[in-house]
């Protein structure tokens, strides 16, 4: 008797993202829904020389898809959580601020050249409101807004149960949008953006000038110079008096800036990342709460949700292979269009 | 020979409009595309009995279509665009500010009933963006912003080639979108809203209080207590100083808007209706983009078309028309939800 010929079972795609963090660069190899497998995370140390950069990556890459037992032709698609502008057409990343000599770097090319699957760059912002919205804080919300509030202050618009980027990948810069008309100046050049008064580089400066020298922030930090968000926050939980004002008016900057995204987006679920995450409820969500309660209708306050990030650490991972689930819908696109 | 049977050629799908506007209903016929056939107007007239009105609207519509030659059971959607608050998920008008005694009016099973199909309520703002970009200054664009700017201020957001709603069809309040906080009080009660810089009635209160007895506006208006937005506009044509002056003020709190939506929602075009469109080039949209430049980050400014509305007099019909075409797609979606 001859058996039929048995075809090797097929292998469950694989997805490999890349989050091109500030400091740190997170690989992740995840399942077909985008769930991280495995791991690493090493300082981004940008050499200057893209190229290198660029085969550096790759080579963390397959020594990660190594021990997971995966081959490079197993990967079918590649997402990078990107930090900084790029072009979303030709997949060029543009000049992100903390990768030095990055200057229309073709990294889509580059990458889809040595793996040979679709890639797919994707703000980072973006990213995590993806990963948010299908494994953290937007579980289940049919509109949901991320905003990522660490050194930076950008915002990720899912509508309608998908990720509306808008003319040039330029929607959801709620980090930009004016809260304080000819206000302080922004480090995009710009003057009052929300990001100049709740991004944490803008606190940072903020408090090496306010601070006062016999505060709690100050000796925190060992000297005002050094102080940062993290000591405000710590300081303000600990009671002192200066980081508890500061915080006030964090949370009413804030309460603006949402304010505006509510009137403009009407949002099941906002969830708000790292400094409002790390200061918690009562220092920053209650308070936000109760001043927009005073700048919005009440039949649209009553439908809202103002809610922690979720996911944390396992944020960048998840963000990434987030991107990488966009590969294919983006490739689709760019060829339809 | 026996000749084959021959079908009544089937009869191309009409739709039924209404706007339900504050001084104006409108009635429109068209075509499965939502393309205007005929249509009759008279004062809105509410009696104070929601009923009473609506009987009388659905007469109304009966003589338009007995003018036409058309059956109502050959109406396949009727579209609503409604002024005031509603609820999507019931078809309840809430209360409008202009329909004295319309409090809680279940319109849309009121119409279902008498003329058994699908009946659609839409937001004014997001019925005339409809419009606007399926037959207007939105023609071709994916992402599409429309702003009302007459009595007050709303916003219709067409993203992604759809209309997005939002929460509780809350979506596109640009004219709530604080833009001086804590400023002048805004005819919803919140204070520093768009609208009380932008909106026709915040205008004409403004100029009953500071316009000069003897500017042009006050001559226009025959005195400055009968001053409104069209006695602003023509002064200024005529090159009136204070009426200058005013214009120039309305050009700046609108590129402060319009920075808001810009970087919320990126989109390709921005349409500005009534006032922007009846002040024209000189007076608004080019003084708008000049300083919306300054506030917007390069890339993304040049990439984007601030326009005038386009189409005029002929818009409640499109938009009432635009209402009916959803008609179809809302019915599916609660059905699927």
């Amino acid at each position: 008797m001859i058996l039929p010929a048995v075809d090797a079972p097929p292998r469950a795609p694989v997805l490999l993202g890349v989050d091109l963090g500030g400091t740190k660069l997170q690989l992740a190899l995840g399942d077909a829904e985008g769930r991280p497998l495995r791991a690493r995370r090493r300082p981004t140390e940008p050499s200057g020389d893209p190229a290198a950069d660029v085969a550096r990556i790759a080579e963390d890459a397959r020594a990660l898809l190594a021990e997971a037992g995966v081959a490079a032709c197993d990967v079918s698609a590649i997402g990078v959580s990107v930090p900084g502008p790029f072009d979303p057409d030709t997949g060029m990343v543009l000049r992100p601020p903390n990768l030095p000599g990055w200057d229309a770097v073709p990294l889509r090319a580059w990458l889809e050249d040595r793996f040979g699957c679709p890639v797919h760059l994707e703000n980072d912002a973006n990213a995590a409101a993806l990963a948010e919205w299908r494994f953290g804080a937007g579980r289940g919300a049919q509109h949901f807004v991320y905003l990522t509030m660490s050194t930076g202050v950008g915002g990720g618009l899912v509508l309608g149960g998908r990720l509306y980027r808008g003319v040039r990948a330029g929607a959801g810069e709620l980090g930009h949008v004016p809260i304080e008309w000819q206000g302080d100046v922004c480090s995009c050049g710009l003057r009052g953006c929300a990001e100049a008064y709740l991004g944490g580089a803008s606190l940072a400066r903020r408090l090496r000038e306010v601070t006062p020298p016999e505060s709690r922030v100050a000796r925190l930090a060992g000297g005002r110079e050094a102080a940062t968000a993290v000591h405000l926050v710590e300081a303000a939980k600990q009671g002192d008096p200066f980081a508890l004002a500061e915080m006030a008016r964090y949370a009413h900057y804030l309460a603006r800036l949402l304010s505006v995204t509510v009137f403009a987006l009407a949002p099941e679920v906002i969830a708000l990342g790292t400094i409002p995450t790390a200061a918690g409820e009562a220092l920053v969500f209650e308070p936000v709460r109760r001043q927009l309660g005073a700048h919005l209708w009440p039949r649209v306050a009553s439908g809202l949700r103002i809610v922690p990030a979720e996911l944390g650490d396992a944020l960048a991972s998840h963000a990434a292979l987030a991107a990488a689930r966009e590969a294919f819908r983006a490739r689709d696109e760019r060829h339809a269009s």
